[in-house]
């Protein structure tokens, strides 16, 4: 092997960012490569989550101010913003991710009010295209048309564009700028869909229309934790979206007849935040403000390289293929193997202790969150998915039984 | 007066709920009369949010199986069910009320694609009416009508009416079964805004088409706990909302491309539930599963009879008027006073640990929440409310400029 474990200790004794492995819980003895789906608990998680329940039950309906549990969409969106690209003013904290997809394409297509297509792409989690596809229905008269070539698909009847820039699947990234430029110059509006590259890489969305994610892969908020919404400045207080409930009233507490949409990023907001579901998130966030993007971009791409590398040249014989990009530029911190068996593999992996996930019909998924996963984790990893497919267990008649039971 | 202070602690003794009292964590020396707003937190509620966070840092994303994550917009619907009157497989618990108002609305106007009209009432909390403002603007052609008297504003072309059993400010309360009667006799649907009546009273959602609501109040389920909505069983199946997220997939793993919706409420969720805030509520329903509801209305009629008695003898000097009704089958868990200078007596009254709240212009509110709220607690608060407006200390200029600052 090109690469020995010795090798990857070392790699790990110089990695800049070894030290903040310390601050999550991760389970003993076991290599966690499904942070892409839910990420590991920040250790001061509970002492914050414990702090609300305090606030709660000492303050009682005085925590919205005193504690600031009314500002919490847009402080955390403020200490949030940086991690994308954005600035302050520029995203908002609350809800689910598929409900801030229905605010920034409701956003986009009244912005846009004579086009009446949207473009959406099998690649985007599953929900993002229903949600679209639901708000579509209500509206009327509206075209979902699937991106193909995106050449193809772009023309002057495109309202927006909602992509993944990281696939859930593949692993695959698309190159945001220059896709948001030529969707720009057909007069469309671009969405970025940044749940799995928000902490994972340098997400830019400053050239974006809009954009959308979820907090509780990469970053760490927990599960649940609440969704954000990304507004490109030259937008704020001309778009508008579907949801507006009370947060998003230019006077919330004057409680008037009429929605009276707020000027800045508040316009966004729909209504009372889920309070205790921020207290992990920023907790996770207390960690991310001190780490250097380039640094976790840098690692990232190093991980999912060596995982590449070691796996392939173990599994050369099993029937493996990669899925993700070999180009370390169009792949996430993700690395996607195809097999006939990925579902038995997957869970063999994980009686050893290895944990990826699968994901229909064939997809081996591995996730590599540069905080907390070190080099040696990745090529202990490779070895086991090596074992297990070496070892053919999961062809085994009595394993196969076991597994069905369980 | 005729109700003597230790006629009241003689209540207290008698009373039937009054184990329950010991159930929550309540602010020493002072009376919450604000649960109609934020309840005061169950103790057990601590235990059970740290329990979550524990089964994050030990099962990962495991947890969604192992800890039933998954499931707890439906499980948790199932307990809250029976407290409005509802059954299993009725009630989706999720997002928040403002988001819950549009499952609601959008569902009514699918079924009623020929009826284009909304009614909805002044004495709605705005958000419903800002939801209902911003959706019909989107969906276009839709006119939202004032109640008025609902006889003129009911006709044919109505799709369906969105009232709150009790009025957030005046407190007053709806014959539910005979507005929905009406309401449905007219062909349009009847939605019923529970915010303030669920936990109150013994709601029942039965007849109506359906009902949202949140918990964060009499149901103690804690800043921004999840919402709830109930969709009467006749809909089920028929009826589709407009936020079809991957939750209301009729299989939500198997990734499809298009939207397929459930059959049964699960069509009424949206997506991944936001664990932490359902911890506390399910501490809450812990509670509420050993509540007589028949025993808490009864409490609540006497003790809001109990204030208004004690309150306007007391304070029939200093130009109190009474805003609820005084018939208590017309009147939800909280009784509304207007005086004219209704914020400083707010502020006043705190600073003797009292604590109801404004509502612009004059209302002064008073929440009674019936599991921990003693006749005591009424008879102490009608003192001092008498006293601070005896005393006129509101009138007095320092206290008027400390006011200012603080």
């Amino acid at each position: 092997m090109t690469i020995s474990r010795a090798d990857c200790v070392a790699l790990d004794a110089d990695d800049p960012l070894k030290h903040l492995r310390d601050e999550f819980v991760l389970p003993e003895g076991k290599i966690y490569l499904a942070g892409n789906s839910l990420g590991a608990m920040p250790k001061a998680a509970a002492a914050a989550t414990a702090r609300v329940v305090e606030e709660w039950s000492g303050q009682l309906v005085g925590g919205w101010n005193a504690s600031g549990w009314y500002g919490l969409p847009l402080t955390t969106g403020d200490r949030l913003a940086p991690l994308i690209g954005a600035g302050p003013g520029q995203v908002a904290v609350g809800d689910s991710t598929s409900i801030a997809v229905v605010k920034a394409v409701s956003a986009a297509l009244g912005l846009r009010p004579e086009r009446r297509v949207i473009i959406s792409d099998l690649a985007n989690f599953p929900t993002d295209r229903y949600m679209v596809q639901g708000l579509a229905k209500a509206l009327g008269g509206y075209e979902i048309r699937d991106i193909g070539t995106l050449d193809d698909a772009l023309a002057d009847d495109v309202a927006c564009v909602l992509l993944s820039e990281v696939d859930y699947r593949t692993g695959d990234r698309y190159d945001t700028a220059e896709v948001t430029a030529r969707v720009q110059a057909a007069g469309a509006l671009m969405i970025w869909d940044l749940c799995h590259s928000a902490g994972a890489l340098q997400v830019d969305v400053s050239q974006a229309d809009f954009a959308v994610g979820c907090t509780y892969k990469y970053l760490n908020g927990g599960p649940g934790s609440p969704a954000f919404v990304y507004v490109n400045p030259r937008h704020l207080g001309q778009a508008e979206q579907l949801l507006t409930g009370w947060y998003s009233h230019a006077e919330p507490f004057a409680f008037e007849p009429d929605h009276r949409p707020a000027e800045g990023i508040r316009r966004f907001l729909v209504s009372t935040p889920h309070v205790l579901s921020y207290a992990p998130l920023n907790a996770a966030l207390d960690i991310w403000e001190r780490v250097d993007l380039a640094q976790v971009r840098a690692k990232s791409v190093a991980l999912t390289s060596l995982f590449i590398e070691v796996a392939e040249e173990l599994c050369a014989p099993y029937g493996l293929t990669l899925v993700s990009s070999r180009d370390p530029e169009r792949r996430g911190s993700q690395v996607s193997f195809s097999h006939p068996d990925g579902y038995p593999v997957i869970r063999a992996l994980a009686d050893r202790g290895v944990h990826g996930d699968f994901r229909a019909p064939d997809i081996l998924r591995f996730g590599f969150a540069p905080l907390y996963i070190r080099f040696a984790d990745v090529h202990d990893a490779a070895v086991s998915l090596a074992e297990v497919l070496g070892e053919e267990l999961w062809r085994d008649e009595r394993y196969q039984r076991r597994l069905a039971v369980t």
